[in-house]
């Protein structure tokens, strides 16, 4: 990934940037030396919805480079996005949803742009509703549906409706297929198709939001025939991030861990322990993944 | 509002019911009496993007009550969303966008449900764009637009693209600029029209994102047909909150400070001392609309 490979030729005619959200400055987009200086090492990016949970990971990926203490927010004067940076991953929390989602990842891309890093790759790391699969069951993510069952990301630009491919990259799937998981780990990995809602309750067929104007029968129908297309996982992101970092050129992942089975219910009843081990599985497949990138 | 009112007829069948984003449990949806011992007395509810605003508002309402000492967040247990009482009031951060907006407002109308909350009033608190006026102008919104520049929230349920209408009550914006605002405040404060879209960069016409496929002139040709339907701020709620909280049966508003004119730049430039100050607009306003609420 280069200067050029970004696709907004504004940028390059940019005196200096401001990473509104990430509360970063950029006062020199021709001399960026000191965004190189602090991010330029760079190699993955992992994103998830809490601060916490970005924290936990920062800390559980530490022995990698030999590290210990408290990761420290480097975006805390942003006061929306959390962002620790350790050895060679930046752990970002990204709030739920595409919306919150895309306005930090169009300014991670540009950051990773003015830091001149090497074939970054983003990864998101997080939890999802199942289709069909066990509660546990971690999906890496391949074709990514929107709420009409489409496999694209559907994106109003300037008033137009604009329809963009959303699939993950093949070979990065493989990769952490094959150096992420272990016959021993006592949990499913699967690669399979994912739907992203703006909605969690309506969105996403439950039936038990604040509103409801459909039946049982018709939700059901509506998550076999997702089913059908391959999906096996439901989120809130997959289609915006595959869009956009495909887009963008750089390379991207999704590795989430489910909670639920959505053809047995719709609310989450797995104990507080339960979760937080579940949660912990993504965090396992990724450090395996990372080692893998950092060795090639 | 009563437990008849929110369009939903699969809660009345559910004996439990849990709010996962909130970690509040209800465990008989048929007896909430520590539900409603907790929140009954709730009048409004404000919502806000960052958790450090909503505890900030929470510590300038605290007066109204007679209340000091630290806010505590009743859902950090939760890890999502911050929730703070002060008095009648629930100060809440929504983080930024729809998808993430959508989920706590879903859960909260549950939570004035359970609790038997008479006629609570949602009223979000929040920044956004201005479009052809002053930075520091606060926005008062009536019919709020999408990206597609139409005056609904489009969303798909099952599958189906769905529209549906998207406009705050005029009775709540006539008292908001009524009780709200003071000659001698030394700031605007007006009612217009808000488009919201899920991009903030794409989405919104800017040409600073890490991916831009449009020129200054089809940017400038989309925010002035945009103001010529009279939108006067641009964020990103509005469209899915007016819609929602309408269907449900409840009334809202939404009072946002406008950082920046966007027909002049993308980049928010505004110090840091001007952006705490502007920020600090539409807590004054909605104090005094609080008051005259309870007062009432």
């Amino acid at each position: 990934m280069s200067f050029s490979t970004l696709k907004n030729p504004h940028l390059s005619e940019m005196k200096t940037d401001y990473l509104y959200h990430l509360n970063i400055d950029v006062t020199d987009t021709q001399n960026t030396s000191d965004i190189q200086q602090r991010f330029g090492d760079i190699k993955v990016i992992c994103a998830g919805g809490t601060a916490q949970r970005m924290r936990d990971l920062a800390i559980y990926l530490q022995p990698i480079f030999g590290i210990t203490g408290k990761p420290v927010d480097l975006c805390e004067s942003g006061h929306r996005y959390a962002v620790f940076k350790v050895g060679q991953v930046l752990c970002v929390s990204h709030g739920v949803g595409s919306s919150t989602f895309s306005v930090v990842l169009h300014e991670l891309l540009k950051l990773v742009r003015y830091a001149k890093c090497k074939d970054p790759v983003f990864v998101r790391i997080g939890t999802c509703g199942g289709l069909g699969i066990e509660p546990g069951t971690v999906v890496v993510s391949k074709d990514a549906y929107n709420g009409y069952l489409e496999n694209v990301h559907e994106i109003p630009i300037l008033g137009k409706r604009v329809e963009r491919p959303a699939s993950f990259p093949q070979d990065i799937i493989d990769d952490i297929l094959k150096f992420g998981a272990q016959s021993n780990d006592g949990f499913a990995i699967i690669s399979a198709n994912t739907m992203s809602t703006d909605c969690f309750y309506e969105g996403q067929g439950r039936t038990d939001g604040a509103v409801c104007e459909y039946t049982d029968e018709d939700k059901m129908n509506f998550l076999k025939k997702a089913y059908g297309k391959g999906i096996r996982n439901i989120e809130m992101e997959a289609t915006m991030f595959s869009s956009l970092t495909q887009l963008a050129g750089v390379k991207a992942a999704s590795i989430c861990v489910a909670l639920i089975n959505r053809l047995n219910g719709d609310q989450v009843s797995i104990t507080m322990e339960q979760k937080k081990e579940f949660e912990q599985r993504p965090f396992v497949v990724v450090e395996r993944y990372i080692k893998h990138l950092l060795n090639k």
